[in-house]
């Protein structure tokens, strides 16, 4: 559950990311609640507190939508990235011009809301295999244009991250086995043909499959859909010379007993693709 | 549940969303995997199949992906957005370059997955609300930088969208009406500075404040937390003078008793949120 | 003419507006003049002065222009937008590197003269009607990519904005009944098809089409073209039950009688489209 | 007047001046007005007329306008850039779906209205110098981010363009001569900098002035504010050495005589920055 | 020297490096020369021929330079990007509108020149390792912002891609291992802290320092520096448990040497970094 | 080879290529190595050291490398651009964060390296026509979308810059004079067509085109690959009424007799497109 070396966002992801996100919101005339009710000089003064339990991300994001608006809004960080909250934890307090609060509150609560959610759900699978050797990875099943954002969420909550692309390792899977004519031609071709920075895993459904690759020569293997007993089995033959990893419809039910094989690596698409968002209000009261 | 003045997606926007997540997937080295394992003229055929029940939305975007990635790609419909699928049903099939097939794959099942996955939660609260005057409507509790897909998925799947950002709609909460001090000249000073285009609502948490709303002038209110009773009071109070709007924590299991008092817009925070994906996968055959 | 609520423009508008123009003018090899006859050291020290009566919009662009070239350019103002003026007076005093501060001098020129034009203009319409409950306001016959600026300098003249764009407001014309099978069919269709935030306003040439567009329940009528005593008879059809706003060849000649009427609103389109450049120069005293 | 050698704008400039223009007026939602009032299915057929007389140019801007909105649009264009056309004069018939050709409108008659209307300008003043060799000029002074298809609407009015910007030609002003410590200082200082490339031209206000900037070897001489016996002199001091150009504060009324002295250019700065729009409109007919 | 694996560039790719470095020559104006000398309908026709020995890359973006000018260019490619050119080659023919020829003529033989010249030395190195089991590769000291562009031309030679940058590999070098605390430390901890798709490669400059990588489980070592009989101490070191690549200044005289003693990679920095030009030229006719 | 005008790169030039730059090398995920090996406290410390005589340029670029990566790291600069270097001085020397330093080391390397060997190539071609009026010059023949930089180098290196692209400058070349019909048509079309700002320059092969484009009032001649005692009849043809350009295949052997010839430029091709790279390196000591 350490996440001890977790790096910040980059401060240019951050801020592409809010002003993009602000931008989406505030369209072309701005936010004509506030400069129709809020006067200029008023202030505001609250605190952005959570509505349940569960574990943060995305912080940095969530203050830059206050300091993009206006510079001059004061921000409090009370909370980590990382960290667990519970229901009426306040995570910061904020001070500053109230219409600009007001106009950078649902940008922030919607990223903070969003990457606590996968940081939450990342958090209940790492929870179950404490014990294990098995690392909880994320997958490439993320929502388009998020990566960055998702991947570093499943950090915040205790996570590894795969691959991030198509371009930083090779994964060998069904469809490439079938046109490669096998599991060790597919492995062979994709060792001769990658760079040597590049490792190579692939994707197999059983144990003949397993044994073939192990043979060819592949750095990683992963097994897909395996039920625990096969895990063992799997992890026999593999006997230390590859990456374990497995896979395929994992959930909070049976992700224990996977862990508990010693596989090295457990890869859950739904911590990205179907958290769902984490509950925070900004509770504020307005000084003129 | 009638989708039929459904307008599509503008082609700026999908090929600008596809565009970016096939960069952010493809990075700076393309697809390692296909360029070693595939030979160049390998050819794929296919086919994309629901592994679940639900609605689909997001056909254009996953179509684009593929075209995108290379132009000889024939994708053939079989379905369109907002149609309902089931596990098992094909929505469409594909045929083209094995190497850009598979390396388009990812970004398009993220798309259709997580906005058929929006889709197919709005569609449950429509469907609860039939035979009721209530249309569901989305807040703007979206994905950041994911709006206008979002808001048309809900469209997918029958519901309604609220004004789509700060700028083009006014919506009071408690902060402004702290600040205007009150109710009253809250709504005064928005029907007093807005242009003569831009609607007034207001979020009400009591029927004092609903009276005192009605009597300033309010052309919309945001009922909120109220429950089934208290909204039929409130209905009489409005008495078809303004919209009425019922909101907060609004579940399948409150939606319909909500919609039967007779409110006009039931606004759901969760269906755009929260709502996991659906589950669809490629079924591809290689042919060299 | 008060424009006690006048919100500045915001701070990226600006700065991306005053960036491109500079952008512009410099092309890639910058300003030759200056790098070949000015010293690097040599400071300038002057003010820009107004050669014409009007009013001021845009200095937030000017000082930017200056800034943006060179922060450690002083610039101390001496007006604000809004704010009339008459030949001789002086605008703003500006000190800094005199490479720079020539550099760029034409677009902060360009840019206080265009919109300082634009606001004149306005200014003397809203003149010409004071003491009517009209509120003189723009229209979308704005010149391309400059609508933000513009409509920002109509406020600074004292006048008012209509919707931004297609996407923030009905407005049903001519061409459109035609289609829709008349008015009564328009404003129905309308009022169904759209979001309950959004206000639908009809334009008409005739009382027969008003009665129509009123029975049809419209939020707004626009009075195509009507002179004063027809405008009369349009106010009494209406009574209070949607906005009034005349429009169609609007002159200064014409502009009072019109306003006298008691319409609400009256849309000039020359305003923005057709507003001489406001004369103003930069007087310099170069020190080594 | 003849304009036989006018090079049409480059395609990808139009296309971005059309696209940040549709996207300025459609915003993130379209045309809400079509989308609710116009059936899918439906037709526009119709004419885009002048209603005044004058000249027209960006035509290409116009129809590009509508191509982007949707590529099925017809455009027959009947004149063009250059073209004079008096009140009632078709420019060009459109054919197209109704949505489509309503939504791209006012953009295309923007951007024709705006460049006609500086053609038009251009236009009389070429008209006054007739017989003369002098060619009118445009400055410096545009509207910010529209310099290149102002020049262009200059070229289409017949007249000629200066320097594009501060890097590709070096004019030396008063301000400059002030610092280098005088007209031929100044002079000198630039030739000797400048690349063999690069024309140098300086503004003089006195005959002495020019005499010295004619000493010291300039190629081109701006006669700034000088009545037309005073211009004669100086092009007799001139003797063909370097090009001639009269500026400052030209009308209508100013120009001929001026023409009349034998300068080779006169630049003048209202053609841009003053010119009235062009009364265009659309005339349309819808089929369903 | 088989390069029968060369994937092209993306299409993405060359579109947008041609486009940037077409407005880089074109600027605001064009291609004044051509517009004042070359009649609108006069066309050209000729090839582009090389002038040295050498082996051919990036005949795609010469080719789009014309067609991204004027699709209406006619190019005939008569060779590959790979294959090797003699003086006198024609390595095209070009037919078109003779203005749109001549302004695209630079950058297309900018682009080629350059490129060439990177493939033409790495096929250098390359033919000097024939028939040893060493692959040539470039290193991440290529020409800012042209890495993708570079590493294909390597490719073109013959050569192989290292990781594209720092994010798709790990590689230890002096300064890392001096703050580790030694070469086993920085080993462990980078196979600890990386994902299990990254490779973990280190940079030794002894044998000592060798053994210690080995024990600690490195993947792969850069070998720095090391003279023949060095390079096969470590090759017997290393024993086949991690791919052995040579770096340090390899020139053309060292280089088969070095592949001679086994090892799998020779990294190679002046092919990127300093690779002069090949000369290329276009031998064009008018015809009007 | 003095260099006392030198301009420095415009800040957003420098911005722009050092952020492009870092985005290219730190891909999607950063550097890998850094965070897996460097713990996040670690200070950096060192100095950049050139390993090479040469002439420095592009400093501003290496040193925001390292601002742009982190701001709190140290700069100390002990060298200019246009300084001389020899092997084992000391550039700058660098304090900060150890993951920044190391992150941003191989950019600011490469893009020093390549404009200091630009530099170092134009100084030796400055110092073989030292005591002559010749101005060594680069040419278009530049590397795509990095003309600005190199344009610098060779200003750096004590060389002028040539026009820096189509748009600022008319340059008649053979193909141009083809189509219109011999030097001296082609010369009096440039000078008709083109704008009183822009110079004419021709480039010939032969004494008899020179005469007859000196008789159409050429402004500048370029004298193609002409020996240095045809060079020498040129000039005697000018006689001071052009200015006189010498080019083609010019090298280090060549460029003194050429430039005793009494030309006022000569211009270089390869100083830009074939400079090999400029070795520095960073020596850097970790301090935890």
């Amino acid at each position: 559950m350490a996440n001890h070396t977790l790096s910040p966002l980059p401060r240019k992801t951050v801020e592409a990311a809010v002003r993009t996100a602000l931008e989406e919101d505030m369209g072309r005339s701005g936010d004509l609640t506030s400069q129709a009710v809020i006067p200029a000089g008023a202030m505001a003064k609250g605190a952005i507190v959570s509505r349940e339990q569960g574990v943060l991300a995305g912080l940095d994001l969530a203050v830059a939508a206050f300091h993009t608006m206006n510079e001059d809004i004061d921000v409090d960080t009370l909370c980590q990235d990382g960290n667990a909250v519970k229901p009426g934890d306040a995570v910061w307090t904020v001070h500053g011009p109230a219409r600009d609060v007001l106009a950078a509150e649902r940008v922030a609560l919607n990223y903070l809301g969003h990457l606590s959610g996968i940081a939450s759900q990342t958090r209940l699978y790492v929870e179950k295999t404490t014990g294990t050797r098995a690392r909880i990875t994320c997958t490439r099943k993320t929502t388009p244009n998020l990566r960055t954002l998702q991947k570093y969420a499943v950090r915040c909550g205790g996570g590894f991250n795969h691959r991030y692309g198509l371009d930083d390792g090779i994964l060998i899977k069904d469809n490439h086995i079938a046109v490669a004519g096998g599991v060790g031609p597919a492995v062979k071709a994709a060792l001769a043909g990658a760079g040597h920075m590049v490792r190579v895993e692939i994707e197999v459904d059983t144990l003949e499959q397993l044994k073939e690759a192990m043979d060819a020569g592949a750095q990683a293997v992963l097994l897909d859909n395996m039920p625990p007993e096969t895990l063992r089995e799997a992890l026999a033959i593999i006997d230390g010379r590859a990456a374990a990893e497995a896979s395929g419809n994992v959930t909070l039910e049976t992700v224990k007993a996977i862990a508990e094989t010693g596989v090295d690596y457990i890869s859950v698409g739904r911590i990205t693709h179907s958290a769902p968002c984490l509950d925070l209000g900004l509770d504020l009261e307005i000084t003129c």
